[in-house]
């Protein structure tokens, strides 16, 4: 439940002040843009106050942009399928933001920088952003700092952001709390891949996208498409106005990427037009102030020096059953109350 | 992410010390395990020091019992079935508590004690015991005094334990850190009646009955019955050694209810034989001290003055883009440590 202590890669002696990173920014400074979010990717506290102060200047100059989560388990092809929508998306003359995240390892700057280096044409783009967006051990995965990144990529002018998640149920739980449309990447093939779909994620998908269905896999391809298909229908809608389809894609071929990000676009006009959209991100700047709330608080129980004393035996206590939870609980708020 | 201050219903002038309630307790005195049960649900500081000295004494006394969570939706019979499982359970010469939980609303009490009367059977039974459990405006639903509850009832002997909630995803998932089985109820029918299937509940499930097949419903129930069989296939298998499977019952005919018990008395087995059952425990142990820290930490926080003063006009300026979530969160902070 701590976080993790890592340092920021990014942070150095002399860091830029607020008004020139701001400034840099909102003029689309990439080298700024990456400082600003590893400076809200750092621990200490002098970091924090500094990124709070660009974080409410950015949010007084933040556009609407279009916000997907991009899902799926590993080996999905979430990569060079980000890539090819990437595409897509800068033909349409719109500028993209991706954001890779490993919510299920710790080492997770080593395995994304891993996905940064496969997205090689995307990252050669100047209408894209491509930033691995590191979890601080944050319970579930997402943190609200992936939050706060997206405001950034808004401020800085990104059209669309594009969060990517690997498939473990609870992180997607969280990125709904962040984005408008959460897509779900599956491989062909039934019940073993089936098996990498965590829980929940099916349930919040707004589409599903097949990936590499091309070569000796188309076959196997349409057969998954009706078993998905017949999978969403057993699950409760997620708006009664909008029927989640299941799409056929290969990033190889190019086909199918154009139908989803068409399927995306109608979404959003659907929700700008219903008001729906508008009610999301109230939710959602609500569901952020109490994530910064509860994580400020936990940071601040589980790093107060009494507390972090006495921790790891109370909890081999608890589970040995030597010590009730109770009193175990008791301890450690009295010694974070300073009772004793 | 307050607490209601909803009053203990049954919190008296002059409460029996702590050694009275838990001779009673472990003696099978309804009454004081009741009372203690209130104990536990009252917000008041002076209850919740005495009733921590009583979970500390029945910890040391508990023994272990079969825990089981019956979810479905509101109208799919609970009440009726558990009745009828009751039965079946009392029939094996075991005695069984039912704790009936409506974390969907904070009228529980009232609703709960509809159920119970609903129970009228099974509540007649010197084999069991029946409580609503209130949920304390905990979020997600189940609050770690459901937990406690089930600690008291096995210091008082019980051999099961039935925690009924209503299908609301959250509760489900946690009703999983707390119980060894999950069965789910559901209506025939097909479609409509899916609806009312939240997020998750299908996935933790360990095996699903689907009531009232009896009548009119028979024919449709085995459709259903083939339905959610498919529907178990799509999803990642919850243990590796255990097929999950979907039971035809009536609770009025009595029919398929016997086979249910079976099939969790089986599941226990093998959980007892692999050693999980420990395993799950000592997780399920660790889950609860750090579900009680998250509680008194929240507590402490939403019910500290200088907090509460602020915080309804602090969201309204956060959702409604006046105020950055960030600062709005530090403003709480702040108050909360008294820096200002």
């Amino acid at each position: 439940m701590t976080h993790s202590g890592m340092p920021p890669a990014g942070a150095r002696r002399h860091e830029p002040d607020v008004e020139t990173i701001v400034g840099g920014i909102l003029g689309g400074d990439r080298h700024l843009l990456s400082r600003a979010i590893t400076l809200i990717e750092s621990q200490k506290p002098e970091h924090q106050e500094k990124s709070h102060q660009i974080l409410d200047r950015c949010m007084q100059h933040k556009r609407s942009s279009i916000r997907i989560g991009v899902t799926g388990s590993p080996g999905a092809g979430k990569s060079t399928f980000i890539e090819a929508l990437g595409e897509v998306i800068i033909r349409d003359g719109l500028s993209l933001a991706v954001l890779a995240i490993d919510p299920s390892s710790r080492q997770s700057r080593g395995s994304i920088l891993g996905d940064k280096a496969r997205m090689e044409k995307l990252s050669g783009r100047k209408e894209a952003f491509i930033r691995p967006s590191a979890s601080s051990g944050h319970l579930g995965g997402l943190s609200p700092k992936t939050h706060e990144t997206i405001v950034l990529c808004e401020a800085a002018g990104y059209d669309v952001i594009l969060v990517e998640t690997v498939g473990v149920g609870q992180s997607e739980v969280e990125v709904e709390t962040m984005v408008d449309f959460i897509l779900l990447l599956m491989l062909p093939g039934s019940g073993d891949e089936l098996q990498g779909i965590k829980r929940g994620i099916m349930e919040i998908a707004d589409a599903i996208a097949i990936t590499k269905t091309d070569g000796a896999q188309e076959g196997i391809a349409s057969l998954s498409k009706t078993e998905f298909e017949a999978a969403l229908r057993m699950l409760p809608a997620k708006y009664p106005f909008w029927h989640r389809e299941v799409f056929l894609t290969s990033s190889l071929k190019g086909s199918g990427i154009e139908e989803v990000w068409r399927n995306i676009t109608g979404f959003m006009d659907l929700m700008r037009g219903n008001g729906l959209l508008l009610e999301k991100r109230r939710e959602q700047l609500r569901h952020l102030l109490y994530g910064l709330v509860e994580q400020m608080l936990k940071k601040e129980f589980f790093q107060n020096p009494d507390v972090s004393i006495l921790q790891a035996g109370i909890e081999n206590q608890v589970v040995s059953s030597q010590l009730s939870p109770f009193t175990g609980a008791s301890i450690l708020m009295d010694a974070f109350i300073r009772r004793r």
